[in-house]
C-alpha cells in the first residue's frame, strides 16, 4: 500500500493554520455572544462542521451556529438570525438553505453565520439544519485525532473522484457520511474495501439491529436520530463511482486517487462526429441548490424536445458557470423537409373531409392510403436544431427564475468558437481516473 | 352519374377482335387435342380465363387449360403438359404457378398452355389451378352480357386506382373476384357503392346464412368451394384504396376513374430533405410471383439494418424493373463516429476488465459510469449508409436466387443520376387520383 502521510501532510492544516482558524472562530463567536447580551437574545453561538470536529482540510471554511430557545417563533428568529449575521459580517451576503442566513469572508476564510434552534437528541424534527450541533457532538464523542485523519483523507479520495458534497449539483457524500464511514469501518482504508466488494445498495448502522427501509441507494442512519438515513442525497451514479474506484485503487494504489487538482481531461478530443450545441442563459441570483434544480429541468427540458422533434439526442451535460450552461449533442441537425402526417381510417366520415385538406399541394406528397388509414406527407417549416429549440422553449415553464431571461438563450456551436465552456469540461471529464494497465 | 358507353367502347374487344381471339383460341385448342390424339394421352383442352367468360379487356391474353385424368400421377401430368406446351409454342418459356406452364407469344396475342387435374364441384382440392374450369362454368352459367360489361367497367376501375391483380406483387382484386362482386350486387356501380358504405371487412357469400371466417380483409365464400376464400390474396390497403377511391368517385364522378393510363404522377416532386438511396440488383429469371416475394424481403431486410443501425428509415419501396429496384428513404446519411457502449454493472466480476480493455486510447471518450453500469464511447468505423448495407446484407439470406447476385448490388443517388427508376414512380404515384375540389 502507498504512503498517506505525505498526502494528509500535504492538505491537513499545520498547527499554525488550526490556531489562527481556531483564534479567528473565537472572535466571531465572541462578538456574537457580545450581540446577544446586549439585545438581551436567548440563544448562543456554537461552532461546528469540520472545523468544530477536527476533521477539516487546510482550505475548509468555518460555520457557526446560532442556537435560538424554542420559545421563539421560526420568523421572529430568522429575522434575529440576520441582523446579528450581518452585524459581524458587514460585507456579508444573504444565503438561503432552510433558514436563511449570512455568508462572509474575513481574511481569506469564509465564515457562515447560521441561525437555528435548540433540540435534544432523539426530539421530533424542527429543521435539518436543527441537527448539526448534534452531529457536532456525536463525531466529537466517536473520533480521536487518528480517525479525524482518517477522515481527511476519505474526503479527498471522494474529492478526487468528483463524488464529495451533498448539494444538489453534487448529489455526493457529505461531510457527516464521511465521519460515520471511518467511526464504522474503523479506517478510510477499511471504508474503500467495502464499497470495493459491496455488491449492490448500501446499507448501515452504527448499532445492531435491523435497519429501517429507504428508497436511496445508500442507507447510513444517523445515530442522532435513528428516522433518518444520513446519506439520502448521494445518488446512484455517485455510490457506482465510490464502488469502481475503490476496486481501481485497491488493485493498483496511487497518490492520484488523492489529488483533487489531478486532471483526467483528455489533451485532444477524439472527432466524435456528432451535432454538440451549448445553450446559455444569464445565471439568476439565487442559490445553487435551487438553481441547479432549475438548470437540470431545462437540460431534462431541452432533450426532451430534442427527441419529440427527432434529431435524436444521444447525451447531454449541465454546468454553472457566470452563465446556466448546457450541453446537448444530436444525430441529426437538419430535420427532413416532410414528415407523414396519419389521417383518418379511409370508411371514417372524416376521411373525405382529410382529402380535401390535404389535395392542391398542400401536401409535399399524398395524401395517400397506409394499411387503413390515410396518409399524407406534409411540409416541415422549421428544420434546423436553434430554430425548434427556440421555437418549442416557449411553451414551456422551466422555473420562475429561468423563464424570464430565456429569451436571451444563446445556441453556441463549440466547434466554431474558440470560447471555454464549464460543462465541456464536465462532460469529457466524466472519464474515469484510472492509470493505463 | 358519367356516361359509361363511351368507357366500355374503349376498352371492350370489338367484335372482329373476339372474332381473331377466338379463332387464335380454336387453332391452338386443335392442335392440342390432334398431340393428345396421336399420344393416347387421357386429357382435354379447355378455354378457359375472361376470353372463355366473356369478360375480357381489349388487350387480354389467352388462356388454356389441359385437363388430365386423375389417373395420372401429379409428375406424369407435369411432364406430359410441358411436351405439349413447347410443342404447340416452340419459342414458349417455362413459367411455374403451382405447376409449371409454357407461356408463348401468338401474333401480338400472348397465350398460356397450363396443365391441371380433373375436379368435380365440391370434390377434394387437388390445386388452385385444378378450380379454375369451375369458375368458368360458374361465371358463365350466372352472367349475362350486360353482367359481362359490367365485369370489364370494374376491372378498369380497379386497374386505373392500381388495386387489380391477384399477383403478390399487386396483392389486389382478380378477375374472378370482379365476376363474382357484379354477380352479388348486380352492376359495378352497386359494388362501387358496397365499398364505399362499407366499414371494416368485406364479408360476403352468394348464398344466405352463415359466412366462415377467415383471417383477410376482404372474405369473398368461393361459389365453387364453400371451403374457401376467392379474395384472400387481397391486402388491407388495396381494400382500403378501394374503399376511399369509391366514395370519391360517387362524390364527384369523372372519366379518370376509369383510364389506366392517366398519371397522377406529380410534374415536379417538392423537395423532401432526406436521404434517398435506390438500391438495385440483376433480375434473376423466375417468375414474378417468387421474384417479388424475394424482393420484399430484400427490402424488409434493407429497412431492418437502417433502423438497426440508426438511419432512421422513413419510407421504402420496391418494384421489378430489368433489375430488383428498391428505394429507401432515410433522416441520416452518415452516423456518428462514436457509439455507447454499455458495460457490466460498477460490482460485477467482469467490470475490471471492461475497463482494462476500454482505457488506453482504445474509446473515443471513457470508460466512465452511467447508473450502476460502466459505459465508454467507442469508435464507428462504418458510418456511410452505402459502406453499412454493403457490410451487413452479408450476413443475411434473401432467397438463392437474389443471394448470388447481391454481390453485384448498385446504390445509387437518384437526386444525382439522371437515370429512370421505375421504383421512383411507384413511390411518387402513392397519390390519390383524386381532383382538385
Amino acid at each position: 500500500m502507498i504512503d498517506f502521510a505525505p498526502i494528509l501532510k500535504n492538505y491537513k492544516p499545520t498547527w499554525k493554520q488550526n490556531q489562527g482558524l481556531q483564534a479567528t472562530a473565537s472572535d466571531v463567536m465572541g462578538r456574537i455572544n457580545a450581540i446577544l447580551k446586549r439585545d438581551g437574545i436567548r440563544a448562543r453561538s456554537l461552532l461546528v462542521g469540520s472545523v468544530a470536529k477536527g476533521t477539516n482540510l487546510a482550505s475548509g471554511d468555518i460555520d457557526l451556529f446560532v442556537i435560538f430557545s424554542k420559545d421563539y417563533s421560526p420568523r421572529e428568529m430568522e429575522k434575529l438570525g440576520l441582523r446579528i449575521g450581518h452585524e459581524v459580517l458587514p460585507e456579508g451576503r444573504e444565503k438561503y438553505a432552510e433558514h436563511p442566513y449570512v455568508s462572509g469572508q474575513l481574511g481569506d476564510r469564509k465564515v457562515d453565520i447560521v441561525p437555528c434552534f435548540e433540540i435534544a437528541p432523539g426530539t421530533r424534527i424542527i429543521s435539518s439544519v436543527d441537527r448539526t450541533p448534534l452531529h457536532t457532538d456525536f463525531v466529537l464523542k466517536n473520533l480521536d485525532p487518528e480517525g479525524q485523519d482518517q477522515v481527511r483523507l476519505l474526503k479527498l479520495f471522494m474529492k478526487a473522484i468528483g463524488v464529495y458534497g451533498s448539494e444538489i449539483k453534487v448529489s455526493g457524500f457529505s461531510g457527516y457520511v464521511c465521519e460515520l464511514l471511518v467511526i464504522k469501518y474503523g479506517s478510510m482504508l477499511k471504508a474503500i474495501e467495502a464499497f470495493a466488494t459491496l455488491k449492490g445498495k448500501m446499507r448501515i448502522s452504527l448499532e445492531d439491529g435491523p435497519i429501517r427501509e429507504f428508497e436511496a441507494p445508500i442507507v447510513i442512519i444517523d445515530p442522532t436520530d435513528i428516522t433518518r438515513n444520513a446519506a439520502a442525497a448521494i445518488s446512484l451514479e455517485n455510490l457506482s463511482r465510490m464502488k469502481i474506484n475503490s476496486r481501481l485503487f485497491l488493485e493498483k494504489p496511487s497518490e492520484r486517487y488523492f489529488d483533487a487538482e489531478a486532471t483526467y481531461f483528455p489533451e485532444k478530443y477524439r472527432e466524435r462526429g456528432t451535432v454538440m450545441r451549448i445553450l446559455t442563459i444569464e445565471r439568476p441570483d439565487i442559490i445553487d441548490d435551487i438553481l441547479f434544480s432549475q438548470a437540470s429541468r431545462f437540460r431534462n427540458i431541452l432533450v426532451q424536445i430534442l427527441d419529440e422533434e427527432g434529431f435524436m439526442p444521444i447525451s447531454s451535460e449541465v454546468e454553472l458557470s457566470d452563465n446556466i450552461e448546457v450541453m446537448v449533442e444530436c444525430k441529426l441537425h437538419t430535420l427532413p423537409a416532410t414528415r407523414v402526417h396519419v389521417g383518418p381510417p379511409v370508411d371514417a366520415p372524416n376521411a373525405m373531409d382529410f382529402i380535401r385538406k390535404w389535395s392542391g399541394g398542400r401536401s409535399v406528397l399524398g395524401p395517400y392510403v397506409c394499411g387503413d388509414r390515410l396518409c399524407t406527407d406534409i411540409p416541415v417549416e422549421m428544420r434546423e436544431l436553434e430554430v425548434v429549440v427556440r421555437d418549442r422553449i416557449k411553451g414551456f415553464t422551466i422555473g420562475k427564475n429561468i423563464d424570464r431571461l430565456k429569451e436571451n438563450m444563446k445556441i453556441i456551436d463549440p466547434s466554431k468558437g474558440s470560447d471555454k465552456f464549464l460543462v465541456l469540461g464536465k462532460f469529457y471529464n466524466r472519464v474515469l481516473p484510472v492509470l493505463p494497465p
